[in-house]
C-alpha cells in the first residue's frame, strides 16, 4: 500500500451477528479502522465494541443517527434488517457516509434505486457486502471463465445454497419475518446463487426467469425454500435452488463448450487461508471409456487476508481514492447489486404469479 | 464364486463402439464368456472378435438372426440403435436369450412394454446396460442416502451430463439421427441424469415434470441439448441438464435435511480402480463463519472389477440362477428401466407441448 493511502474510519450501525465478522475484517484490513458502533442501546453498543476488538478510543453510540452525525466517520457498514435499509442507507448517504450495505440490499429494485440515487447525488461509494466476490479465488475463477480457448462459450450454470435452520431460526430470525427480511431465503441464500449465476455469465442479465414449482413459504408468507431457471437470448440456461430447510451446501457448476468450473464452497470457503475450484478443460475419455483424459484440475488459491477483509480493503481503497484524489465512486459495485436485485425481483414475481415466465427488464 | 455357478455364454449383436468395452467386461467377469458375435457382415464380425479378445473357438456370424438361433448362447448383449431394439430384443427373448440391452432401452414406454412382456412371457432376465449402477461406489452412495440420521429427508437433486460432440458426431452419429436414436441427447446423456435422479429418490417416481426452455434441436428435430425439472408430491425438486454441446461434465448433487452427496464422475469414474463421492453431514460453520465444521468427507471406494464387469457379473449371476436353480428373473432391473423411460417420455412430451407440466403416470 502506498504510504499516502488514507485509513478509512468505519462506523457500524447495529450489532447484528454478522457485524462481528465484519468488525474483525475492518481490523484486519490495512486501510480501515473500527471507529464507532451505534445501537439502539448504548450498553449493547459498548458490549459489542468490547467483544469485537474495537480500540479503547472507539466511539460508542446509543443510536444509529449519532453514528451518522459523527463528522469523523468516513464510511458505515449497515447490517440492519432489509426493510430498514431504505431509511438508513439513504440517511447515511445524505450524511456523506460511504456505504457498505449488507445483502439483500433492498426489498425490491425500486427501493434500491432510491438508495443508489442517494449515493450518486451525494458522491459516496456504494458496495454490497457479498464477501466471496473479493476472494482472490474469485478473480482466478473469472480468468478461467473468460478464457475462450479453455472454457469457451458458457452453456449451463447451476447454483445452490442451502442450510438447515434450527427451530429458533425458523421461529424468530429476522430472515423469516415479513416486516424485516420479507424476501426470506430468496433474499438471503438466493442472493448468493443469483450473484453466482450473474458472475459466471459475466453479468449479462437473463432475458427471462421462471420460478420452480414447490416453493416453501412459512405461515406468514415468507419464502423458506425456492428455485428458478434463468434463460438468456443466446440459449444459456441457469438454475438455482436455495433453502433454509436442507443441509448446508453451496455450489456453482458452470459448463462451457470447452471447460467446466465447479466448486462447493463458493460463499464461505471450507477454510480461511486456502480455497480451490475444479477446472475441467477439453475433458474426454480414454480409448475404451474407462477413465477421463485429462481429469479436471484442482486450482488452489491461498490468501493472506480473509475474503471479508479483502472486501473491506477494496471498499476502503475506493473510499480513500474519493477522499484524497477526487475520484468518482466506482460504479461496478452498485451496477452488480442492481442486477442481482432485478433477478431477485423477477423470481419473486414469477412465484407470486404462479410460475409465469417473467422478463428481466433493467 | 460357488463352484456350481454356470459360466454364461454371451452373444453380441452388432459391433458398435460400446460393444468393445462390454466385450472386455464379459472377458473380465468371472461368470461369463465371449461366445459369439454377429454383424450384418461376417468380415466385420470376425475382425471385431479378433480385436476384442474373443477366444479362438468363438462363433462369428454374418447376421443377428444367426446369433439368436445358436442354441448354445445363453444371453445376448444388444448395442444396436434404439429404433431397432423392439425388433431384436423381442426376437432375442422369443429365442430364450437373456437380454442385456443398451440404453436408451426403447423409443418410448409403449415399445419398452412390448420388450418387457416378451422377456416376461419367455422367462428371460432383462437388464439395461447402465454400468454405473453396478459400481460398488453406487452401493455406498445408497447407504449414505438411506441413512436417516446422517442424510435425512431428500429435498433437492441436481444432475448434469454433457459432452462436447465433434462435427463428425453431430453430422453422422446414430444419436443425432431421427430414424436411429430419435431421443438424441435426452435418450443418451439424459438417460443417465434421469436414472441418477431416480436412484437418489429411491426410485419413487415424480408426480410431474416440466421441461426447461431453450432445448436445442438439430435440423431434423433430434434433441442435442435439454433439461427439465421433476417434482414430487412431498416437495422434493430435481433438475437435470444434458447436452452434446458442452464440455464433458457429469454430476449429482443431492441435498437432504441432514446430509449432502456430491460427485462429478458418476457415469464414468475418473479412474477405473478407485472412485469417490463427497458426503457432507450436518455441515455448519465455525463461530465467526470463516470456515466449515465439519467439512464434507471424501468417501473412497476401490474395486477389483470395473463397473461394466460388475454389471456383466451381476447379470450373469441372475441368468445362472434361472438356468440352474429354476429362479425367476429379477424384476428390479426391468422396473428401474421402465421408470427411467417413463420420465424420459414425460420430458419429451413436455418439450413437444411447449414446456407444459406433464404428469408421470406409471
Amino acid at each position: 500500500m502506498a504510504a499516502a493511502e488514507p485509513i478509512i474510519k468505519f462506523g457500524i450501525i447495529g450489532c447484528a451477528d454478522i457485524a462481528r465478522k465484519v468488525s474483525r475484517a475492518i481490523r484486519l484490513s490495512p486501510l480501515s479502522t473500527l471507529y464507532a458502533v451505534g445501537s439502539r442501546s448504548v450498553e449493547k453498543a459498548a458490549k459489542f465494541a468490547k467483544d469485537n476488538g474495537f480500540p479503547e478510543s472507539a466511539k460508542v453510540y446509543g443510536s444509529y443517527e449519532a453514528v451518522l452525525d459523527d463528522p469523523d466517520i468516513d464510511a458505515v457498514y449497515v447490517p440492519l434488517p432489509t426493510s430498514l435499509h431504505i431509511k438508513w442507507a439513504v440517511l447515511a448517504a445524505q450524511k456523506k457516509k460511504h456505504l457498505l450495505l449488507e445483502k439483500p440490499v433492498a426489498l425490491n429494485v425500486k427501493e434500491l434505486d432510491v438508495i443508489l440515487e442517494a449515493c450518486r447525488s451525494n458522491g459516496v461509494q456504494f458496495m454490497d457486502a457479498t464477501m466471496w466476490m473479493h476472494h482472490p479465488r474469485t478473480a482466478k475463477m473469472k480468468e478461467f471463465l473468460n478464457d475462450p480457448e479453455n472454457f469457451g462459450q458458457l452453456k449451463s450454470i447451476y447454483s445452490l445454497f442451502t442450510f438447515a435452520a434450527d427451530d429458533i431460526f425458523l421461529e424468530g430470525d429476522i430472515r423469516v419475518k415479513p416486516d424485516l427480511d420479507a424476501l426470506g431465503a430468496l433474499g438471503d441464500v438466493g442472493w448468493y446463487c443469483i450473484r453466482a449465476i450473474l458472475f459466471t455469465a459475466d453479468f449479462e442479465l437473463p432475458k427471462f426467469v421462471i420460478a420452480s414449482r414447490n416453493p416453501v413459504l412459512n405461515k406468514v408468507g415468507v419464502i423458506l425454500s425456492c428455485g428458478a431457471s434463468l434463460y438468456w437470448e443466446d440459449g444459456k440456461v441457469a438454475t438455482f435452488f436455495c433453502s433454509f430447510l436442507a443441509n448446508l451446501t453451496m455450489e456453482i457448476t458452470a459448463v462451457g463448450t470447452k471447460g467446466t468450473l465447479r466448486l462447493a464452497d463458493f460463499v464461505i470457503p471450507f477454510e480461511e487461508g486456502k480455497a480451490s475450484f475444479s477446472g475441467g478443460v477439453k475433458s474426454w475419455f480414454d480409448d475404451l471409456v474407462t477413465g477421463w483424459v485429462p481429469k479436471p484440475s484442482e486450482h488452489i488459491v491461498t490468501t493472506d487476508l480473509p475474503q471479508e477483509a479483502q472486501m473491506v480493503k477494496e471498499f476502503s481503497r475506493l473510499v480513500g481514492s474519493i477522499k484524497s484524489g477526487g475520484s468518482e465512486p466506482e460504479m461496478k459495485w452498485p451496477t452488480i447489486s442492481r442486477k442481482t436485485q432485478l433477478v431477485i425481483d423477477a423470481v419473486k414475481t414469477s412465484i407470486d404469479k404462479g410460475f409465469e415466465s417473467v422478463e428481466v427488464i433493467s
